[in-house]
């Protein structure tokens, strides 16, 4: 049984291709890049081994996935004997606002309603909606399943967790609420906790750190995410590569009048050229870079990690109190899976809490999910690879299968 | 030994006489509001129990300082022989920005600086210098001390709590962070904390919850300010009476936009029509209103209670990783004092971290200090009533003989 998955967005087309055994096994991905740019590359590898990298003219979404369909076929790197293997096809979706708090079989109306939501995720529903269009063109007859960033927040969260203290009809008529993203991965990770633990996750109270280039925080209990750090967009929360995260809402109009920004600019300017790269200085918004130059002395660096960390520290202690206790506090993505210095540096001192980190199993190096607290830590601490791919490709098979 | 306390607003002026004896006793003290109005009143009342309230014609800071002193040695309700009685006169300022961490004493340049940190509090600072002049001309030669309410949040708290991350010379250059607020009250709480638990201020990590119509949270230990709720300005933080608090700051400009806001507009909408106002949706923000409604079934007002509740919570929680663990959390201030449907609320769930609080100690009413927690509870849980102005009569005295 062969799912696809597609995240298609505003200059490349990712795509992943499994085979849905019980662990499922990935046959196949890749990326074109730069679509609709000069140098427009696909870059596909196989289990095999076997990888291709070239420049291909590619306009647009739908020929981007009409070059990865034919690859999958292809005589010598491909995987498929025909695209007929493919049972079903889940696109990650970023924004499905309050309509969809589950993954859902793509039709007409479904459409509608990722297009309205274009308005909470202007940079990617529109892209998503091309890749989806171009599938059904290019896969006819097979199920399309759209997977939204947003749906285990929007399972979860109750409204003292996703209301703000601003004109109430704001919410009703506009909907401004938190939202939250990086759901499949918060869903997938805290999942992965309670497996870890041996405990049923009806049973789990989990505090998941998803530190990449985005970062969010989520407090998940019995399955139901109850809180998550980012808000009516990916902006709110920790502080990311060049996301300010939280700041004094004052802040925003005092830098539009002190450097004459409209709203537009100010979005550019709190979402493009904040965060680490600005608080850090040296020009990366890296953290592997900013943690080299902290490494030889530069002190905005280290000022700049202390204080990413201390804001992360923060939001462990607030989910803490929001889930009155947790089992476990799991570290994924990016950052949190590959940095045991910033790992370290969130949890100093965090033992009389119950949250103990083991130096040693901290530094090891692993691709696994394991523990890296303490035996006696009352509460654990992991570190979880994240895998959204997979995720999305069981949530569109159990519903191919359903339909 | 006499000392006098004003706080000079922008349509009022307000004062207490304090006889400075080992527990300071308030002698007089009263106010001048709707200065520069129709109706300007005067309230003035003593210890011996007699009550002064009336209509008075005053255009500014200077003629109100002057009918107060005027009130103080009046020969039937003041508590004066002379004003050569007074030692010092404390004033309540509401920034000093970074350049003060201490009270001092007022001179020119002292005056410079508050007037350049009018940037940060353009609705106080310039009054709070009228105040200074007026009582400069009404008690010729008598020490004027400045108290910040800054100072306890500067002299505490360390970069990694007060950055914010954009770009750095923001914060070098125009110096954008965090300065907090109340830090007159989170001083004086957080060391009565100490003297309740019976321990050296130094040993002790108290959390201590200000909630008033402005409200903010803050962490302190070792008698230093470790971080607070509020931010640049007193924006930023809990749900507070008519002000947001935090938000998405994607948030800002999505509303500007909505509402096609100036700058200046969105500064009036987030700190004057939303928080509670906003939330509950009864047109009024003070909380004793919006619990009636949530009593009589309103569930608008059950929701927006939950959801200032929640966010206390989740500060208490932060603050707690930031702390390492605390001794004792410490509610202040109007809700903080008398609201203990809301302390109630804000704590429910806490007790795995320690927080256990002692539902019939928690709805005695008293006026003093004390303890709400059970006795078996590792974090104590106290009501501890807040006196900014004895606060500043101290700080004042002690710098006034040191002169």
């Amino acid at each position: 049984m062969i799912v696809l998955v597609i995240n298609a967005g505003s200059s490349s087309v990712k795509f992943t291709c499994f085979e849905m055994i019980s662990d499922p096994k990935v046959l196949a991905n890749g990326l074109i890049e730069r679509i609709g740019l000069d140098g427009t590359l696909m870059k596909y590898s196989n289990h095999k081994g076997d990888e291709a990298k070239r420049e291909v003219t590619v306009k647009n979404a739908e020929e981007g996935v009409k070059i990865i369909a034919q690859k999958l076929v292809d005589s010598k790197i491909g995987v498929l004997k025909s695209l007929t293997e493919v049972k079903a096809i889940g696109h990650r979706v970023v924004s499905g606002g309050e309509y969809f708090s589950d993954p859902v079989v793509v039709d007409a109306r479904v459409k509608e309603f990722i297009d309205k939501c274009s308005v909470y995720a202007p940079l990617h529903n529109p892209h998503h909606l091309l890749g989806i269009n171009a599938c059904e063109a290019t896969f006819p007859g097979v199920t399309n399943v759209a997977v939204f960033d947003t749906a285990f927040h929007i399972a979860g969260i109750q409204p003292h967790a996703y209301l703000y203290a601003i004109p109430y009809e704001l919410y009703t008529e506009q909907k401004i609420r938190r939202y939250g993203a990086h759901g499949t991965s918060h869903d997938y990770v805290s999942r992965k906790a309670a497996e870890l633990l041996g405990k049923p996750r009806q049973n789990v109270r989990a505090i998941v750190c998803h530190l990449g280039n985005g970062a969010s925080i989520s407090a998940v209990a019995g399955g139901k995410c109850q809180d998550t750090s980012m808000g009516l967009t990916p902006l709110e929360g920790v502080i990311m590569g060049t996301r300010s995260g939280d700041i004094d809402p004052a802040i925003v109009w005092t830098v539009m009048k002190l450097k004459n920004l409209s709203p537009v600019e100010a979005d550019n300017f709190f979402n493009k050229k904040s965060g680490m790269l600005a608080l850090a200085g040296i020009g990366s918004s890296d953290l592997r870079d900013i943690e080299a130059e902290h490494k030889k002395g530069n002190k905005q660096c280290t000022q700049a990690l202390e204080t990413y960390a201390y804001r992360i520290k923060k939001y462990i202690g607030s989910y803490l109190a929001a889930l009155g206790g947790a089992d476990i506090v799991a570290f994924t993505a990016g950052i949190g899976e590959n940095s045991a210095t910033m790992r370290a540096l969130i949890l100093k001192g965090l033992d009389d809490l119950g949250i103990k980190l083991d130096a040693a199993k901290n530094s090891e190096r692993s691709g696994e999910a394991r523990f890296i607290s303490t035996n006696n830590s009352p509460i654990k601490i992991a570190v979880i690879p994240t895998d959204e791919e997979q995720e999305i490709a069981k949530q569109t098979l159990a519903l191919a299968i359903v339909k």
